[in-house]
C-alpha cells in the first residue's frame, strides 16, 4: 500500500513519516465510518475531526477538502485490489485458476471491508474533473484485468468457447461486485471464507468449459 | 397492474379513470426521468411538473408529496415484477425450469426499465415509516420466492445439493439484480435478449445438479 507522490507532497513537513502515516490512517477510517453511515454528501469534514478528535483546522493539513478525503479513500482501495492483482499473478497459476483465485481473494477483501466498499460503489461519481477521471480509470482497468484473464483462459480450452468473453466478463465482475450484499441477506449467516468460496465454486460451474 | 386501492382514493373525483390513469403515468413517467438524473434528493416537485406541463399545485392533487410519487414508482416496479411471477408460475415448469423462466424474463424487465430498476435500488431507503417498511418488505418477498424455487429444485434433484440454499440464493439473486450494469460496461453491445440469454445459460451452469 504504497501512497502517491501527489498525496505525498501535500502532507505538512514537520511530522515524521510514521506518525504522518498513523495520522492519515486514522483520519481515513474516521472518514470511512462517517461516510458509510451517512452518505458522501451528508458527511461534514467537523464530523471527521471529532471522531479523530484533533480540530477541524489541523485535519486540512492532511486532506484539503473532503472531496480529496474520498479520493485517498478509493485510492487505497484501488492500491489494495491491485495488489491483490500482483499477490495472486506471482502464483503462477494457468488462467483460469488465476482468475478463480483473484475472484476469492477480492471477494474476501470485500467482505472484510464492507463499508469502504460500499464507498467505492456508492460514491465514486461524487468525485469531479481529475479525480473522477482517474477514479473512473479504476474500474476500467479491474473489468480488463478480468477480460484478459477470460480471454487466455478460453484459448487454453478452459472456459466455454460458446459465449462472448465480454458477457462472461460482466457476469463474473457482477456476481463479484455484488458479493458486499450477501451478509445483510436474511437466513443464516456465513463466515467470510464460506461466502468467498461459495461464490468461487458457482463461478468456477458458470464458466467452465464442459 | 392494478393500483391500490390507497393510492387510488387519494385522487380526486371529478376525472374520469381512464384520464387519471393516463395523468397517474404521465408523472409517474417525468419523476422516473428526473429522479434517475439527479437523484431522490435533488429532485423538486416543481422539475416533475414543468416536464408533464402541469402547475406543481395541480400535480399535488394527484401526489401529495415527493416521496407518495417515489413510493408509487417503486409499488409499481414491484407490482410489475409480481406479474412476472405469476405468469412464469401459470406455464407449470419444473421449479428449476421455473426459476430460470423467472430469471430471464425479470433481467428483460430490468433492463427495458433500467432507470426504474436503479431507482428501486438506489432509493428505496430514502422512504420512512410504513412506506419504508413496505418497499423492504417488496425485497425480502423477491428474495424468498427466488429461495423457495431453489429449494424445490434442490429436492428435485436438479439443483446441486453440495451448497446450502441460502447461499445459492445470494448467488442468484445478486447476479439477477446486477444485469442492470451490464449494458454500461465497456465493449461491445448486446441486446436484451442477448444478455438475458447468457444471463440465464450462466446462472443454469453455475446451478444444476452435476
Amino acid at each position: 500500500m504504497t501512497a502517491t507522490t501527489a498525496g505525498r507532497s501535500r502532507r505538512p513537513n514537520g511530522a515524521a513519516p510514521t506518525e504522518r502515516r498513523n495520522r492519515d490512517s486514522a483520519v481515513i477510517a474516521a472518514a470511512i465510518t462517517v461516510m458509510s453511515q451517512k452518505g458522501y454528501a451528508a458527511t461534514s469534514i467537523q464530523e471527521v475531526a471529532d471522531r479523530v478528535g484533533v480540530l477541524k483546522g489541523s485535519l486540512y493539513h492532511y486532506f484539503r477538502s473532503k472531496e480529496e478525503l474520498l479520493f485517498r479513500i478509493l485510492e487505497e482501495s484501488h492500491e489494495q485490489v491491485v495488489e491483490i492483482e500482483h499477490e495472486v499473478a506471482a502464483l503462477d497459476l494457468s488462467a483460469f485458476e488465476e482468475l478463480l483465485e483473484y475472484v476469492r481473494r477480492s471477494s474476501t477483501w470485500y467482505l472484510s471491508n464492507i463499508d469502504r466498499a460500499n464507498i467505492f460503489f456508492s460514491e465514486r461519481n461524487q468525485l469531479t474533473g481529475d479525480r473522477l477521471t482517474e477514479a473512473q480509470a479504476w474500474g476500467r482497468a479491474f473489468e480488463k484485468h478480468i477480460a484478459k484473464l477470460l480471454t487466455s483462459a478460453q484459448t487454453d480450452g478452459d472456459v466455454r468457447s460458446d459465449m462472448d468473453q465480454r458477457l462472461l466478463t460482466r457476469f463474473v465482475l457482477g456476481a463479484l461486485n455484488n458479493i458486499r450484499f450477501w451478509p445483510s441477506r436474511s437466513g443464516k449467516s456465513f463466515s467470510n471464507d464460506e461466502m468467498a468460496a461459495a461464490l468461487v465454486s458457482l463461478t468456477r460451474s458458470a464458466i467452465a468449459a464442459p
